[in-house]
């Protein structure tokens, strides 16, 4: 297998390489303007809560878990300029506005709302502040917890192997995943990344193939970029290669992120993804996936009834990068693959059904894809958010 | 679903859609190049053995029947200009050497030279015109059998819809294919392709869905186009969306072509081929290979031993178009998707076992990728290239 060295994957001066940072106090946020990765690395520092509007609505910033942060500390910001009750109303009217369907993006905004608002206006600031942070904290908290459980995952298969064969236990576990469900669309670690960032600093040889991830390359563009920047060994494929690299026994482990996942464990997530679930059915390799339970969508057990986002026809046809052969590395281009006018059709995710899900790594741990494990699943997390509720029943 | 309508796909002045032409005494040969497709519709004749040979070698014209057919047409035309024997071990040398490892062009070459070989120089000209054309002939004729019996299946889709629901009789008979198993790999009609056309030209209604085919984008580039020029409503998809549409109900039938196929029924084709195969058995969606025979290795039961060629990883991490914006429809550039550096892999093929395969349609009819069929298909291409023996064993 033809593989290129990767010298030089992360420009030298890229500097922070979080997707978001902030102090406590909330005075500096900071976000790396994704639209430019991997071939520009720009930090922009965002302030006037416009800024903030633009980068989410613009997709300077793309997750729901980042969507979400950004915004917090956009309110926090606001916060600092006006506390009244106008001025976080007019924040939240904004906000809401960039991308009107973000789940998690609504949540943030209106949780941090509704405890803003009964205080007076003089606390606002130093509050929003706090909740933006603790916001941030959780999601990385989660995402960490999510990436010990995987990490167990990731042990197994060389414990396994050790158990096989002495001398091919230091060989790398081959982790194949999709699209860009890494830290770059969370405040840090990731989701299916996470477990594979644990591994990689405990000193676990890991070797990850990238899909490509057709139309938005978000493997190629980001998910490989994140790679290179932790030092984590990847190999760039493109979407069609999963399946006869499983075939040939070159992959240990799928784990994929999700965008919703239903009660009975089907999962919606980047389009393909059933099919690299189908692959790993047919060759007997486990099949994860890594969420925060708050990407659960409780009311629906059948994935069938997820509607599916139909995209630009554009994302298919056109493809934008860097110009190869020019001198500037920020000379990129969009060039069209069919011919002009050529009819295109864009889905955007696609559902695993819960019978080809091995597991589901959550912030609790890890669980079968099934409505029984997940009604357990459900009263764990009502158990830990109403902590004294829970030791009252016991 | 968004649809873009698809008017200007193929420029007005592009004249002749054929691969290859040739009148009957091979005076004048012109080829599409089709590196430039479908960008650039750019007709070539040649004439000198060099010409000849810089279009195979640097695919100007791919596809294993075009390549047989090319090179044919190559010693035909060197037997015109001298028809002695050093000038005939010099074509056959020149041509072999273009592409070593193409075993149509290897075959072509071969063939001709043997029989021309024991004939009297005066007579070779004439001679090589006649193999030249018989064989694109033979190629057209196969290839049209293949349609023949396709369009039975296609047929077949109709009328168990009309069987179910009269009203729906007249929808879209809705076929997904990958790669280009078409008109432009071939000498006319292509072999995936072949009963696509004669649906169409039968006044079936047929709506294509069109595997893009990363890393090459041969889909993109050269299914849409071939398709679009002959009329066949059709609409791009990013290969990962197969499995989705399949999911949805909106995949009626699945047809491919093959690079080889073995005497087991299993089918090597272009990377991701077998994903589409794994998610036509998930929905019961039917999956044909259309091939001709003498793509069939007899000497392989298990795909697994076939070799997978590894191509340039350039070619998963840079893609390859038509500059967006550009006033010059002739402006084309390569973009890299990934960071400067990325590693990548690129397997070409993949290995499609026999079990997921619902038949394959070769110039001899439809039958089952298993064994025992294909030792059935074996007797009957024997008896049918030695029609007096099978007469006299009857």
């Amino acid at each position: 297998m033809t593989v290129m060295p990767a010298p030089g994957a992360i420009p030298p001066d890229s500097g922070d390489l979080r997707s978001i940072t902030y102090d406590a106090d909330g005075e500096r946020i900071e976000i790396i303007d994704q639209r430019w990765l991997p071939h520009v690395v720009r930090r922009e520092r965002l302030d006037s809560l416009d800024s903030f509007a633009t980068a989410i609505r613009d997709m300077w910033v793309r997750g729901a878990p980042l969507i979400g942060a950004t915004a917090a500390w956009a309110i926090a910001r606001q916060m600092r300029r006006d506390p009244g009750d106008d001025a976080l109303a007019h924040a939240c009217r904004v906000l809401l506005a960039t991308r009107p369907t973000a789940v998690n993006l609504r949540w943030a905004v209106e949780s941090l709302a509704g405890i803003l608002r009964p205080q007076a206006s003089g606390m606002r600031a130093a509050a929003a502040a706090r909740l933006a942070h603790a916001l941030c904290e959780a999601d990385i908290a989660n995402n960490r917890a999510i990436g010990e459980h995987g990490l167990r995952l990731i042990e197994a298969v060389r414990e396994r192997r050790r158990a096989e064969s002495p001398a091919r236990a230091e060989a790398p576990v081959r982790i194949l995943t999709h699209c860009n469900a890494g830290a770059l669309a969370t405040v840090d670690w990731g989701t299916a990344t996470a477990p594979i960032y644990l591994a990689h600093a405990a000193g676990i040889a890991v070797q990850v193939w990238v899909d490509e991830t057709r139309p938005r390359n978000q493997g190629a563009a980001l998910t490989c970029w994140e790679l290179a920047a932790r030092g984590v060994p990847h190999t760039l494929v493109a979407d069609n290669a999963g399946g006869h690299l499983m075939q040939r026994g070159l992959v240990d482990l799928v784990i994929v992120g999700s965008d919703r996942t239903t009660a009975g464990g089907d999962v919606c997530n980047k389009i393909g993804t059933y099919l690299k679930a189908l692959a790993a059915r047919d060759n007997g390799v486990p099949f994860y996936v890594a969420l925060p339970t708050a990407t659960i969508d409780w009311s629906l057990t059948d994935g069938a009834a997820i509607p599916i986002e139909e995209r630009d026809a554009a994302e298919v046809t056109e493809v934008w990068g860097a110009l190869v052969g020019d001198a500037d590395p920020a000379a990129l281009a969009r060039v069209r693959v069919a011919a002009r006018g050529t009819p295109a059709s864009n889905p955007a995710f696609d559902v695993t059904p819960a019978r080809l899900v091995t597991g589901l790594i959550t912030e609790f741990g890890t669980g079968a894809a099934d409505p029984h494990a997940l009604v357990g699943l459900k009263q764990r997390i009502v158990a830990a958010s109403a902590p004294e509720v829970a030791a009252g029943a016991a």
